[in-house]
């Protein structure tokens, strides 16, 4: 295994412990929890948005902590759900009048310690309401979950959401805006190679020399199939007829188009695939109101990518245009 | 080789499409000359700013046109310094009554590029001028330069001179301000793994399993030396020990620290080696007053990272946090 790492054991902490450094006047590092929160959170005047998951996917979701996104995000280890107790606790830090939104991806024991960690908050009194995401056209059921998963397309669900708490919009209406955004927002992933987890220390699954995987998962689950390595163009025209021809998305919508890189795979890349999904969308006729080029939802160094598409109305299309910020940023 | 390529040729025009194609209001590609540049460049009103390089470090530089930063970009090839004739052709098509400021990192054929570019731009009665970029510690002449090479740490003059030219500075003040960030950054990066240029299709160099290069290039280029994989932590310290005691920084000084990813090592890692730096950087008295904790100049896929400091002065401070933005963004 090649990585920066030291102990295996404390690999997530350690990245916690340097999210808060680099941030020192915005983030607040509570390590019996591995919760990464707003200094300023909780506030009276907003809903809490809060997505507890497994870590390994960053910068989701402990590096998109910040005004107008998360106000706290407790991840588990590495590809593993936090404990419900960390959620219990974390809802409980969180807690504001105005109550807390639990997002989720769909994976069974994400849900299940989100679904305990609310019953137990609740039942102190504490506001609190789920939204699971599922984004993932890929497979129906995985190692992992009942259903579809939830990839890298909640970053949409967490920018709707993020947004309108700050407006004080109350918590039926985040729940309403987010299942609407998850209700139009469909990705594909394909995997190059597979991921090395640290405390594994060696690949999660064997590919061969010239094979990918076809509609991966971000904990490196199998997808539809295995194939050999193809040209950027027909990975990219694959990939995107599985995701607009599920919702679909057809002539005359306008949508946001996401190439998120899965860790190991270099930004030049992404734009390559992004061109060619900008090209085939125009054919379509469907319009791309908003880009986003860069990783959002990784799978620790697999090289690789998934496609985004969002279908665009007005609200989704402002609440995603507001301003946000967190410890992800360039400048 | 396993990457998102069609033919290796065209690589570079199809990933600067890609950057057109995300950014229709902000930013114009020029194919002819590989140029990626402002929509609303050149300005009357204000230097512009431009960088000349080898392809395959991006986001550097093409991904970093935007308001605040460069004004334009014109990348050779990967690894290769782009043309004197596209340098020629840009300075003339970005050329401001204020003059041009071409900003170049330190490596034979990039300089020599930019020199005869702008003698060429000046006797059509351009005002241009060069300023070279020198940050890295790790070897005093390489295989491309005569004297330090020019890495990560060229961010800062980009954004310093960028913020500056926005404010309406004439082109010496700009090369004093290029100069004086210059002079106070220090870079030195840690390759674990090689790079694969997509037009070779195989590893630029070899790396055994537990080696590490200390000290490398932006193009792969030979280090200090070759050394058995160690600790995130043990490799933080001596990358900060060559850094530091180069200018040197001391007790209390304050400073910007960057860990930036060479392409193949993912977010999480990076913020475990910035959490060390912070830490070693405290114990010696000096205070981070700016963190920088991405990607920002990359080799392609290669596994590794680079770790940067400069000296802060209210000046330099300041224009560090002036507004920016460019194609590489989150939201």
């Amino acid at each position: 295994m090649k990585k920066f790492v030291n102990d295996p054991k404390n690999f997530v902490p350690e990245m916690l412990e340097g999210i808060a450094r680099a941030n020192p006047d915005t983030l607040r590092y509570v390590p019996e929890y591995n919760l990464i929160m707003r200094a300023d959170a909780p506030r009276e005047d907003k809903v809490s948005i809060v997505q507890g998951s497994g870590s390994g996917h960053e910068p989701a979701h402990v590096m998109v902590v910040g005004r107008g996104m998360l106000d706290g995000a407790c991840p588990g280890d590495v590809f593993a759900a936090p404990p419900m107790d960390y959620v219990y606790e974390t809802t409980k830090l969180l807690a504001s009048p105005k109550g807390v939104l639990l997002l989720v991806n769909n994976y069974t024991g994400d849900r299940m310690a989100c679904d305990m960690g609310r019953e137990m908050a609740e039942s102190e009194g504490v506001k609190v309401q789920v939204l699971t995401i599922d984004d993932d056209v890929a497979v129906k059921d995985s190692l992992y979950t009942v259903g579809r998963r939830g990839v890298a397309g909640n970053f949409f669900v967490m920018k709707a959401v993020g947004a309108a708490s700050e407006e004080g919009a109350d918590l039926d209406e985040l729940v309403r805006i987010g299942q609407k955004v998850n209700s139009v927002t469909r990705t594909m992933g394909v995997a190059l190679t597979a991921c090395t987890p640290p405390a594994k220390g060696s690949p999660l699954f064997e590919l061969g020399p010239d094979e990918i995987e076809f509609g991966v998962g971000i904990h490196g689950e199998p997808g539809r199939e295995r194939r050999k390595l193809d040209s950027a163009d027909n990975i990219v025209d694959e990939m995107l007829d599985a995701v607009a021809s599920d919702l679909p998305y057809d002539s005359g919508d306008r949508v946001a188009l996401m190439v998120n890189g899965l860790g190991g795979t270099p930004i030049s890349e992404l734009y390559i695939l992004f061109r060619r999904a900008h090209q085939r969308l125009e054919e379509r006729g469907i319009s791309v109101g908003r880009s986003y080029v860069n990783e959002y939802c990784t799978s620790l160094d697999m090289a690789g990518a998934s496609l985004t598409l969002v279908r665009l109305d007005d609200e989704i299309e402002r609440l995603l245009a507001a301003p946000a910020e967190a410890a992800v940023r360039v400048f």
